[in-house]
């Protein structure tokens, strides 16, 4: 017998923030077969929350600054509100959803980032033995369809605050070592655009070579390196593809093409 | 090999209110041997949100009536901050917690409770059929042990709030087709007490017919008996035995005595 695939596919907040467009998502997401674990982002609930109990959302560098409150308030939308409502949602379209955080199963533990310049507050980092593999085959293996938000813990009963790309990215590469891995990142372009104003000029495959080639050319510009930067580590570190791809075509990604997708060569 | 035993707990609202009887009573739950499943109630910090965002709490008949606003707060509280809150420090005293709502692997499926004089809202009541005893056995299997929060669903999408001690009830009954189960209610009292004002008045086994009895004398008033009727309910359709005691003492319950044990006969 061959090693299963298993598909990881983070949605961000756009999706989230329009129940049409997140109910759309998910019937998709439902009707994709085999092993699949879904990891959603925040979206703007927990800051307008916050707003509305006059707590201000700080951010440095485009990183939300986690305090005691602020925490509160996003283990409250991303663990609470939202998740339960994917998993209630995709349970309704026979998705066996089970929503988990980084403290259920202790699936994923993380260290509270080191106060240096900046105090982020509340934010875990994924370390290298972060994910709990064994715990999350489990809850594969029983035959439940993980939805992790991205409210992890440190072990020892603190909650904190995680990057959803970093864990989409982190169980890709940990899973690696059980399944044959794939990560789909879902957002707002249809895919690497070689040119970004004109949707219909996708890259259909990128590899580490051809990454190297665009970015010297240009091609790809300053947001998009880091994100495919971690993609590439990613597969590096033993995940077969990486695609980027617009959330509205994941009926596709089975069926013929998704995205960008981007390899090892 | 005989049949496991599994108890079932719930904790209310007090013990989360306070941090450090919440600490300590979870202490007491994580050493408890054998399988085990905790179920919370709800506590202040709902009702404290509510006011904060200017939605006041309405209660008829001591029921919450769960309008749409107050659905998405009780689902941000329960399900989010106070499941995974307890998850985490549960973990901290290495017992393998996993929170759920009743939509996470379509646990607990409930009806919206019908309107007649009063309209509820957004409340799920547990039907002879609710409890997903499959689904709760694969997580029971897998070594995990399951936090319920009173979060349900009605399996098409639309998440409920559900009283936790039916929640306690309807599992131990469920689930005792596969384990001895033993439900355990945590309160402020010592137990059932001969004399309400004294907390060493405890009765350590009250029977069925005992209980007929001491309604009869008068000696169980009128808030106590409602809450032994659905123990002796739950009895009756195949409980091992329900105990009602004090959070403080659960360290007792696998030792020597914990509060008051109903039995059928």
């Amino acid at each position: 017998m061959g090693v299963s695939t298993l598909n990881i596919i983070k949605i961000g907040g756009n999706v989230i923030d329009n129940e049409q467009d997140l109910n759309d998502f998910l019937e998709k997401f439902s009707a994709l077969s085999g092993k699949k674990i879904l990891v959603h982002g925040g979206g703007k609930i927990a800051t307008r929350l916050a707003a509305d109990l006059g707590i201000e959302a700080n951010l440095i560098d485009g990183r939300r600054v986690t305090d005691a409150e602020m925490l509160k308030i996003v283990t409250m939308v991303y663990a609470g509100l939202t998740n339960k409502s994917i998993v209630s949602k995709l349970q309704n379209l026979n998705c066996d959803a089970l929503g988990l955080s980084g403290a259920d199963g202790d699936t994923i533990r993380t260290m509270k980032r080191p106060v240096k310049d900046i105090d982020y507050g509340f934010v875990g980092d994924i370390m290298h033995d972060s994910i709990n593999t064994a715990s999350i085959k489990k809850v594969l293996e029983a035959g439940f369809v993980p939805v992790f938000s991205a409210i992890t813990h440190n072990g020892i009963g603190q909650l904190l605050n995680t990057n959803a790309d970093t864990i989409a990215s982190a169980l890709a590469v940990a899973l690696a070592d059980l399944y044959e891995t794939s990560l789909i990142y879902c957002f707002e372009k249809n895919g690497v655009l070689r040119d970004v104003k004109d949707e219909n000029s996708v890259f259909e495959r990128i590899n580490a070579k051809d990454f190297e080639q665009l970015k010297k050319e240009g091609v790809i510009h300053t947001g998009m390196i880091p994100k495919l930067q971690n993609a590439f580590d990613a597969i590096r570190k033993g995940v077969k593809h990486v695609y980027v791809g617009n959330a509205n075509n994941l009926h596709l990604f089975q069926q013929s093409h998704f995205g960008t997708c981007l390899v090892a060569k």
